[in-house]
């Protein structure tokens, strides 16, 4: 028997009304400069979306191509959130970040017909544009006169220009809610880049659990510093939702370090932020040496990487900002989990449940899988990978098997962890960066933690090493904060008090910086690679 | 292009697995009684679910057979919530509170197979069986032995004994989203009642709608009170939405009167209670009689129908309680909008708000139609007919045509008023209640509003009576607080320094008690009844 209930399908067109109509006026999108902030309320940004859809249009943009971007968190780059999807097309956010050949090899993939770009970016972009075999026109944002110089074939434009006069108002096509909205790429487990293309109903879901009580709570109230980029993972779901309820986007531009964006918090007072705890590291260092008022925060979210139990701490012993864990990656859209503990949690207790990963909500079926295929129970003890599913879980990559991430339905997450009777999941690592010991397990991350713990470090990486006797030995590379001094003894007999006898490191070296990744997470590859080419000072103890 | 998202489609089962999961020994259900209240937490709702669902497909339900409840508030209601829709059978609330006719019409038309009965309400439903004429078996809860005759070919079963011993798993089947959930009747514009079928993905996208921040924001720090009856609208959907998240819920059984629930809400610390505006009129006036604890309320819910702003105002000025004013219809799942003030808003403008019928989230487009079909502005004056359209809204009627309710796509709601700029609803009236009065509309609701604020008035309805000048001039029905007294002439003078000369009412009748429907709202109809009967003793002032 069929319901009778209407169609009602998701589109990101609604989102748009809906944050341009009832809150088009009281909701803005704040962009940082070097001097006075850029102001636009979403009224005014949907009446410029219209008018690159219409652009778009004219530069022949038809059925479901793809548009590319490559920008900075930005009032521009908002626009396109909107302007792409609603007129039916395909937004396809380019990874500024990523290596050069990695970049073309995922435009020319996604066969993006035009890209939109920063002007700030074009020194970078110059150099990619003559590989982008796909590419008709290039459209310039705040270019203020820029000059490009285009390959045969290839137009360029002026973002400005190229919408000024058109009609304000769209008429918004009605599309499958199963059809793409948005791409993002990823490194799969092998090989080249792979892309997860969002539905509209995907991320019209994933935006009513952003605005969850239990989710990020985003409501009409806030003003969310969005620092994760928009390149990575739609920017964990923000200007989506924030559009859903109305909530203003306070937008960093390319001015991430800690100067300019604790300068950015006292002066437009986010509710919440959200960014990788590598960013937070640098604000909280920034704010000892210069405190700034932060204390408009109702909420810091954390995720993309294991949160350090010390920052969480921090944030709130001397700030008295909650910090939410969140876990998620780029195939689930990105929100995963967050760490909210129980109601009437205390002590302790509420740390544990802090720096878990979380809770998983209703739309994230969850199971751990063990070495040898069979499912673990949630007791809070046995260790798997963890596997997810539901209606904002990638099911595929576009245009690209990869099997071994898929397994029945389910994704394959990568991450190794237990989960707990009451929901709750603690990831103890990534399944590649594990190491194996004599047949047991030490998680890298676990150890990174309490090497973090030790006043004099500022940054700790483990990787796993070989190891005749045992396969694998853990190795850490320290970074120690600005005038302290440690050696490798010290911390070993730090460690010793911490953990098992038999998961303590032979191997350390001292690093000026610890090697990091597009997205600001810790480059364990790299410090394989940098170990393997004997590239690092290692100290031995034994 | 379609995206690479799952399909991930949207159950009940699967809110019930993150229900009796993560929160099934957190979570609890407590039902009301005589004496100490009944516990059970949501795994063992599951379990009993899972038991019940065994028991009804012995009984012979299969495919998409309906199963009627009969019943009040309670954990064993609350089993059947999802034992039903989770098996792919449709799950039918019958109304106790309708005529005796207006039942069994229903259970007919419905073609409920089994009917759930509540022993307490065996007195009612014995009367009805014999006219229920797809009834094969009913099922008694909390019988203690009760006794039930039924006709032949009808088999009675004890709830307890029926589901005892069996499994407590059931392999929940996949379902189609859009396949029907769950049912409940509504009276239409004309005829007979009609069945509106929800299906699982328009609860589980209303589900997240009340959790929502910007919702009813239900959380799994919540204890939610539901007063407003799970045969009313799913009980504004607060069971599925709680499973959801892992709030816990308090339910009153049979036990509605001012006297219980304020014991309840003392002993059993609900933090958010829903129930329409004459429930919460009897518990303060409780209240002042005899002060319980209710400082555990975060926030009361109210709809339903328009909730007066004194009762409001009460709620916050003497228990500190914010009210949550929220507009919605069986035919909108119920959740349309909700009244949360926009952030920073202050002093007569939050009252404003507040009193508004709310904001219409993304989920639920509306538009204001006038008297000549053409769509009006949402300028904060323009009057006309709502019109709603999305996801959790009704398309249609179950088996049966009424398309004066339905608009090239949108329901009409049959509400009267107007739309702010920023999204603001005001309904003044039903749009059969405006008073007609020489080409003019007169807002019955607000004249009641008005009458409220008079210090002897207990209650007020006001009704369009046969005018031969004007065509229809209003008729006040007053019911007196216990030992006030006042007369007409002084409540018209009253009312003259509020509304327009022209607005003021000639008629004016004082009652015993206002009449109601079967849900607690001012039955007109009937009080238009009486007084073409010449029921009523009125009082005509010039």
């Amino acid at each position: 028997m069929l319901s009778t209930m209407q169609d009602g399908r998701l589109s990101i067109a609604q989102i748009l009304r809906q944050g341009t109509g009832p809150h088009g006026r009281s909701a803005e999108v704040v962009t940082w400069t070097d001097e006075r902030p850029r102001r636009r309320d979403y009224a005014t940004v949907g009446h410029r979306a219209a008018q690159l859809a219409h652009a778009l249009r004219d530069l022949g943009i038809t059925g479901d191509q793809r548009v590319g971007t490559f920008m900075w968190n930005n009032a521009e780059h908002l626009e396109a959130y909107f302007a792409v999807p609603a007129m039916g097309a395909v937004l396809h956010t380019l990874n500024i970040r990523l290596f050069p050949e990695q970049i073309t090899y995922i435009a020319n993939h996604a066969e993006d017909r035009v890209v939109l770009v920063d002007a700030t970016l074009l020194p970078l972009f110059r150099k990619l544009l003559p590989q982008l075999r796909t590419v008709r026109h290039v459209v310039v944002a705040g270019g203020d006169g820029a000059v490009l110089d285009a390959p045969a074939g290839v137009e360029v434009h002026d973002y400005e220009e190229l919408i000024a006069g058109r009609p304000t108002e769209f008429d918004w096509p009605d599309v499958d809610e199963r059809s793409a909205a948005a791409m993002c790429y990823t490194s799969g487990t092998t090989g080249n880049p792979k892309g997860v293309a969002y539905s509209h109903r995907s991320i019209w879901l994933h935006s009513m659990q952003v605005c969850m009580s239990d989710g990020m709570a985003l409501s009409q109230a806030d003003r969310a510093l969005s620092v994760v980029p928009m390149f990575h993972a739609m920017s964990w779901g923000l200007p989506y939702a924030a559009f859903m309820v109305g909530a203003s986007l306070l937008m960093p531009d390319r001015f991430l370090q800690p100067d300019p964006l604790t300068r950015l918090i006292a002066a437009e007072r986010p509710t919440m932020a959200a960014a990788v705890p590598t960013i937070w590291q640098g604000v909280l260092q920034h704010l000892e040496a210069e405190p700034r008022d932060v204390s408009s925060l109702r909420e810091v979210v954390i995720g993309g990487a294991a949160c350090p139990p010390s920052l969480m701490r921090t944030f709130e012993e001397s700030y008295g900002i909650p910090v939410l864990h969140a876990w998620g990656m780029t195939e689930t859209s990105p929100l995963g989990s967050v760490a909210r503990p129980p109601a009437g949690t205390t002590g302790d207790r509420l740390w544990e449940y802090r720096a878990s990963q979380g809770r998983l909500p209703a739309g994230v079926e969850a199971r751990l899988v063990g070495d040898d295929g069979s499912v673990l129970p949630r007791d809070g003890s046995s260790v798997g990978e963890l596997e997810v599913r539901g209606p904002w879980i990638a099911a595929a990559y576009y245009g690209d098997d990869d099997p071994e991430k898929f397994d029945d339905g389910w994704l394959r997450t990568g991450d190794v962890g237990y989960l707990t009777p009451d929901g709750f999941l603690h990831l103890t690592d990534r399944a590649k960066d594990v190491i194996k010991s004599g047949g047991e397990w030490i998680s890298s991350v676990e150890l990174e933690n309490h090497v973090l713990g030790h006043p004099a470090v500022a940054e700790a990486v483990v990787i796993g090493v070989p190891d005749e006797k045992w396969t694998e030995r853990p190795l850490v590379a320290v970074v120690l904060r600005d005038g302290q001094r440690v050696d490798a003894e010290e911390l070993r007999t730090y460690l010793a008090e911490r953990v098992a006898r038999w998961q303590l490191p032979e191997y350390w070296a001292f690093v000026p910086e610890a090697p990091k990744t597009s997205v600001g997470k810790y480059d364990k590859k790299r410090l394989r690679q940098q170990h393997a080419e004997g590239a690092l000072d290692v100290t031995r103890l034994s």
